[in-house]
């Protein structure tokens, strides 16, 4: 999701700000250490979480120091989360590059994701409240928990939409949402508006991660810039093949399940020729439709601000993106 | 390494709630995440670090809570290494078990190390200061760059002393040098004690890394509880062999790089063979000595005490020890 940010607010100077705190945090004394972070650098994606926090941060109060270096641990968090995904998804491409796990082995790509995750742990404790680390640490926690539940779901075909949601709440929405409130609590904020910016981050983590998934199903790899059609690959179900399941003919199911447990790579042309005249993929952007509106219905009591104007702006980018 | 313990001092009781400690923050309210952490309870090793961290608690004051929470901090950073190391090295035994990949697949071993990383950070969050925090995360990064370090120099067999003996250092003994060192901060030891404790520690880790590297070579399974032969299997060079490289003729060491290049597995037996004549064993035997005996002269002044009597204790078992 492109997160749409008013001209008016120069958040392009803080994240130039938070980038350089991102690499100043991942240098190493060892070169080909460096080599390798350079390399997670040519992937830098579109920085959501970052400009998630921020803004947050300016819709309610002052940006500070600690805002700019909570900004970059978040990133480094998601980052450390992409890269030990693609090794559990044996992807090859992200963000129009191999991905690290192709680049240099799945081992190298445990260890930099390794070192990532430290390093967003340690550049974290260098604040002085401890407040932050243990929110960070309790998210990570919990993102790990969906991923686990996630490869353990691989090739459910009975897995509920309340699972499903369940699981996408705790592996994206749970950082979307503390990456919203911790903008908040920085900036100093009151108890309800750090609530209202958590449930903000949430619903907008809810629908992001809904459209993710139809875009892996429905998009070329080449409109992402990743690795397409790896959910279907790997038996997980998603939101619209969950709907399917549950509205369709005992012997439609039987057709999705077939394909599905097949052993064939590139089976999306085949999912979607099954689903092909039913609404699911409306249903399910339906559904991540919905939960942009909640989340925009959070920020109502924000007083009006460019900063407001780009979280709801944010919000609504989510449906239209192709990437 | 296992930590001789002083009958004197009930550190059984001890550890007794360090696991408590440790269970308690791993359990999650999904309970597939619990059955999977139950598994790493079979595999509990010897706790070495731990024990480290209380006895120089106890050799350099009184032990208190905070005590108890770090040492299953470091006991959680130490199973997640493992739990990560055994994915890279596709080990398959570890503490006479079936290792968590081959029991979960790599992807859930990857993801139940995250998980473990995940919770030491946020049960070191716990603690009021912040130090403990970032002096943790430091080491992690250490840890990540030694394994880093390692996999890039596989199949180097020009590989330094100085180098492997940078490899074990950031790997392992930074850990143990950390421990000795938290155990006597938070004992409130005065800094030039903290400083001997983490020498100590640090030399212990140096030792005990080139001995568990010499039986990776020379014991076998059922002696070490894990899979061995697989430093020599992934082109990993240790001391003997460095050494073995350093002094013998052209003609031997080619015979050597040979079979550590041939694609064959459990090669220990032609390597041993090929270095069978040398004392190049003895040597590497005599470097952890050395190392030992540095550890406890950094002790020399430590006033007398059971907990004292115990780290000496666990340096000398060090180099007695068959796993």
């Amino acid at each position: 999701m492109e997160a749409t940010i008013d001209p008016a607010i120069p958040l392009a100077q803080d994240i130039a700000r938070v980038i350089a705190v991102f690499d100043e945090e991942l240098r190493s004394d060892l070169p080909f250490v460096n080599t390798l972070t350079a390399e997670l650098g040519r992937r830098r994606g579109k920085l959501l979480r970052p400009k998630l926090l921020l803004t947050a941060g300016r819709a309610t109060g002052t940006l500070r120091e600690e805002h700019i270096i909570l900004a970059a641990v978040v990133e480094m968090v998601h980052m450390a989360t992409l890269v030990h995904d693609d090794v559990l998804d044996d992807a090859e491409v992200r963000r129009q590059n191999d991905t690290m796990n192709r680049l240099i082995g799945n081992e190298g790509a445990v260890l930099l994701g390794d070192y990532l995750i430290s390093h967003s742990y340690h550049l974290c404790s260098r604040l002085e409240s401890t407040e932050a680390s243990r929110r960070i640490a309790a998210v990570t926690n919990t993102i790990c928990e969906g991923e686990l539940m996630q490869i353990e779901n691989r090739g459910n075909f009975r897995l509920t939409e309340a699972q499903y949601l369940q699981i996408i709440e705790r592996k994206t929405a749970s950082l979307t949402s503390l990456c919203c409130e911790l903008g908040a609590i920085v900036s100093g904020a009151s108890n309800e508006t750090c609530r209202h910016l958590a449930e903000y981050g949430l619903r907008v983590g809810m629908a992001f991660q809904i459209v993710d998934d139809l875009l892996d199903l429905t998009a070329t790899q080449g409109e992402t810039g990743k690795s397409v059609g790896r959910d279907a690959e790997l038996g997980e179900l998603t939101l619209p093949l969950i709907r399917f399941l549950g509205r369709s003919s005992p012997e439609q199911q039987t057709r999705l399940i077939d394909i599905l447990s097949n052993g064939d790579p590139h089976k999306s042309e085949a999912v979607l020729d099954v689903i092909d005249k039913t609404d699911c993929i409306d249903q399910a952007m339906d559904v991540a439709r919905s939960y942009l509106a909640e989340a925009i219905a959070h920020l109502a009591e924000l007083p009006e601000s460019g900063a407001k104007a780009a979280l709801i702006a944010a919000a609504e980018s989510g449906v239209h993106r192709r990437r």
